[in-house]
């Protein structure tokens, strides 16, 4: 058995990585940390985790060498720790953003703080098997890119690496309250949050530099808080090129995920369920694609959702180890999603 | 015009009443305070009041006289204050839990501290309309019955002084997340209280204090928070006397509320909405009241729902004004509720 | 009192035009059609408004003259029974699309059917004060706008009448249940329905037809159909043109809405609230309209939100009474929102 | 592989069958039937089964003889079927009503109807391994138990069993709207259903006949539709007989369920999920079970929370047929739901 350790596990990302880990076959969980919880159950701050472990959370110092790293941390923090944590685990694989944006510049652009530990960045290799499997066979060292741009990236891909589009994006993403964590504010109450479309970042998020990063192209991104606990959706703006049209649009999208396993194209003629939703994905580690194109105005969007715990954090945190490990992807993520829900 | 304080304007209470009181033709707002927010205007922290009013939050200390002082504070904090705060109003409406149990007894097993001014307690009269208008039209000092309390005792009353039931009652309480307040803790952040079913006082519930009190029976309150903002839904359960029959129960309901402005007998054969919800009572001060009677098991489940924060709160309170102003009892309370919402 | 009648009470928009008119001062309910449930209860369909009204539901054939009708028929129906309704009402307030688009090609383009009485159609006044109060204070003839049409337009009018921003525009339009109507299908049911983001218009929606008409621009609308039971929101994205800035944008809206009753400007720097949002504004009249601007990007996004069957239908509808009668424009609209809910 | 059929898989119960089984590592589903969807892919109707199956729906009499047949259907309807049905599956698992109730007069009293087959009705055994795994080990006839029942029956066996409970049964039941099927009628739709507290069952309810059966005691049931789409919480409240106390009720719960793969005894003095919550166990198959005592007044209170199309239907089924063929209880029913959702 694989001995990992959870960096961080008291949050929502933490949590899930746990559930993933705690049932996955050929891994044993040796730590979980939490400064403030040393000493509590796990399963006091999670509760469905009730029946599956004794673990109890303890202080990072305690932390011993294990196999793989998960790091669930915050943002900015993360980078200072890192030096430690890469002697700790033989591999490490980090879900914050701090060594998600290879430019220094636009890091600290987007996070406000310059970024502490540069030299570490090109160390990290981005953990989104879709796009670079073949480096993540052999990577140690992996950053997990962020919920809205893995559905972002998954959704426009095929369309940029066709040429099939034109000019800059725009993303509107709309995402769930489990986002903004367990340690959330006021402003995150049910009474506060329930039934919003809360356009907390109108016209720039930081997940735009990671879209902008992986397709090449200017991003202008919209993000609104939505009803929903998990999930994520993306509905991404595009200009087709000269004498592209949906059939093309189509094909790229069929071809270049036919055999992802955890990538469905979903766009039908209709039917409720004709393009992505993240209401049937809780849970799973699926992200569905989908598309729709107006050939007279030369408009193609790009739609894609997720749940934003899963391959939009620590789903995909899990596939890198599958990966890294050869094991068979879709070990320990084979729940399909709910209908309904 | 009548100068009215909310002394305590930054909760939900504090907004609703603010709500109501500047929308009231023959009320003026001098002040609202908040030691915490002091200096800041109100329509930042209650968005629905913008282009209402320009007030700003005042510190406690800087109150002047006015005629009437609403007090929405917390427990046990309001009781210290009070003295100070019946020199500050002509009349005091309070709608804190400090003052609605007669026996102190009772208020130190229910709120687990000893009262700090016993001997205020009867100077107050109970908000309930609908139970003591007539002592209402001249109290000074009112004292608004907690939320799910207003719904159960209009769902018991026409029951116990018709003499309809015998032996103890039971109440199933559900409460929305509101009724946590503008300061509740992260266990009722969006991701943890979304959808919830949270049985969070299994056998007993402060609010039963107060139906007992106005019932004269031994009551077993059960509370459990929902889903819902706003909304309060009871059902109590009581075993029929001798030869009491349906026919007995629904006279008692229609003669006891006929001429009641805010309480409508609900009780059809068929229809969604054939029993009180709370769903369509959203900014009502209406408190629907029903039943069920089951003649074979000699049982009769009374059922009422209501908006935890209008008549289980800031409604009561405006209705009790009118009611000691003499004015008519429904000014500044007409919204009927929204349907569908 | 005036004497209204309303066309097609049965629905959403029925059911919200009777709880207005019946709470309306100046004006008396005289009918209320529907041949599906002629003889039933109104408040049995609308639960709502028990207590407000014992009028029952009568066919259409049986309806009587009346100052004004109100029509909330489908749309496609409402042409053909239009004739005979100007027959009957002194002055006639539709809510149907039938009378919304004056060129009778770009009806047939969006309804999928020939208009079946084009001469009416440049009989009719847009029902939207903020746009044309001057016409409707003589129109007998009025076509009440779509809900996402009329939160758009208000969004994006200071910026196109102010020569702000250039070339096409994109709207993203987010909209609740209770647009679906009381007849929708299964797709409608709350397990297919709760919690979604179903991108229901990906490319096209029938509203974009009238924002075009009105601010003059193409318009390429998504129409997405979120968790609320009412609300609308749209993001508006439009480029800045040569000169313009922040200062710029402010200002127009500003000036425009400076004195309108309905319309708020909402764009603050901080606070969960910054931005308009529909949670705040059920059962209100209000529509919230806000903005953000990229300088760097030459982007500005323009978002409104109001309840679409308020000032997205039945308010805007009566508010055009109120203005065509010389009443207060506020009259019976006065309901400000609640908060939190 | 165990070759087995879904008949009535256009529902919620179908559905989830099917999820469950097409992942069962020891089973083929070899056909699906709907009269109504015949020919149409089952992916259409049940969107999160995209990428695990390319079934199509049959009609019933293009069915062939299979091991095992999963039975879906409507009530009343069932009954008349089942002789066709247990000639086409050599064992049949029913999850309609038909065949939960032994005595045919109580039946009738219940569903409306007499029933059309009575001496089948003891052929069936109660698919509820956890009160009589021994008999499922050989049935190859099984009835599962209604969803709020199992809650109710696996919320009360322990004290029943160990004569700690003494007198009637109250049952408060809430339950999501799942339940009300893909096919529920308007009254449904997410405006009018979203939020609700809607007691539609205020004295009785058909499950109380199942618990009665199971418990041997009279049983008052009072069921409520609440938000949540999954998901079924009971309340269940009883008097503690002479000596009985808190000790010996959390002994009984202990002991009863200590070797349970489903159940979870959740009784803490603290936390947001101290007693049973559906919330955290969608999609799991488990039933969680708590309690909270009253020595004071003799009250127990006895709360179980499930999901109802899993331990409530689709899940309990798949339990049965892992008794009955020997293999782990457990296994395709791993799920253990998830936090926060």
């Amino acid at each position: 058995m694989l001995s990992v350790a959870v960096v961080g596990g008291s949050g929502y990302i933490g949590g899930e990585l746990l559930r993933l880990l705690l049932c996955h076959p050929k891994v044993r969980v040796a730590a979980v940390t939490s400064d403030r919880l040393a000493g509590r159950r796990v399963d006091g701050v999670h509760p469905n985790l009730r029946g599956l472990t004794d673990l109890c959370f303890s202080p990072l110092d305690a932390l011993e060498a294990c196999d793989v790293a998960f790091v669930a941390r915050p943002h900015t923090q993360t980078m200072e720790l890192m030096p430690r944590l890469l002697e700790i685990g033989k591999q490490v694989i980090d879900l914050s953003g701090d060594f998600r944006l290879r430019d220094p510049a636009v890091y600290e652009r987007y996070y406000g703080v310059p970024h502490a530990d540069p030299g570490l960045i090109p160390t990290f290799a981005m953990g989104l098997p879709e796009l670079n499997r073949e480096r993540l066979t052999t990577a140690d060292r992996v950053s997990v890119p962020g919920c809205m741009a893995v559905a972002a990236i998954l959704a426009l891909h095929p369309l940029t690496e066709a040429g099939l589009v034109t000019g800059d994006l725009t993303v509107d993403a709309r995402t769930g309250s489990s986002g903004a964590g367990a340690a959330a504010g006021e402003v995150n109450l049910h009474a506060e949050r329930s039934g919003v479309l809360r356009v907390f970042a109108p016209l720039h998020h930081r997940h735009e530099a990671e879209i902008s990063q992986a397709t090449g192209r200017d991003v202008r991104m919209t993000a609104t808080g939505v009803e929903a606990v998990r999930g994520v959706q993306v509905l991404c703006r595009a200009t087709l090129t000269g004498g592209a049209g949906e059939r093309d649009v189509r094909r790229a999208y069929r071809e270049r995920y036919r055999d992802e396993p955890f990538v469905r194209v979903v766009a039908h003629r209709r039917g409720p369920y004709r393009l992505p939703e993240h209401k049937i994905l809780s849970g799973s580690n699926l992200c569905d694609v989908g598309f729709a194109v107006d050939e007279e105005s030369r408009t193609v969007l790009a739609v894609a959702a997720l749940d934003n715990l899963m391959k939009g954090g620590a789903g995909s945190a899990v596939q890198c180890l599958n990966v890294r490990l050869g094991w068979p992807e879709r070990l320990g993520l084979e729940f399909p999603g709910l209908h309904p829900i």
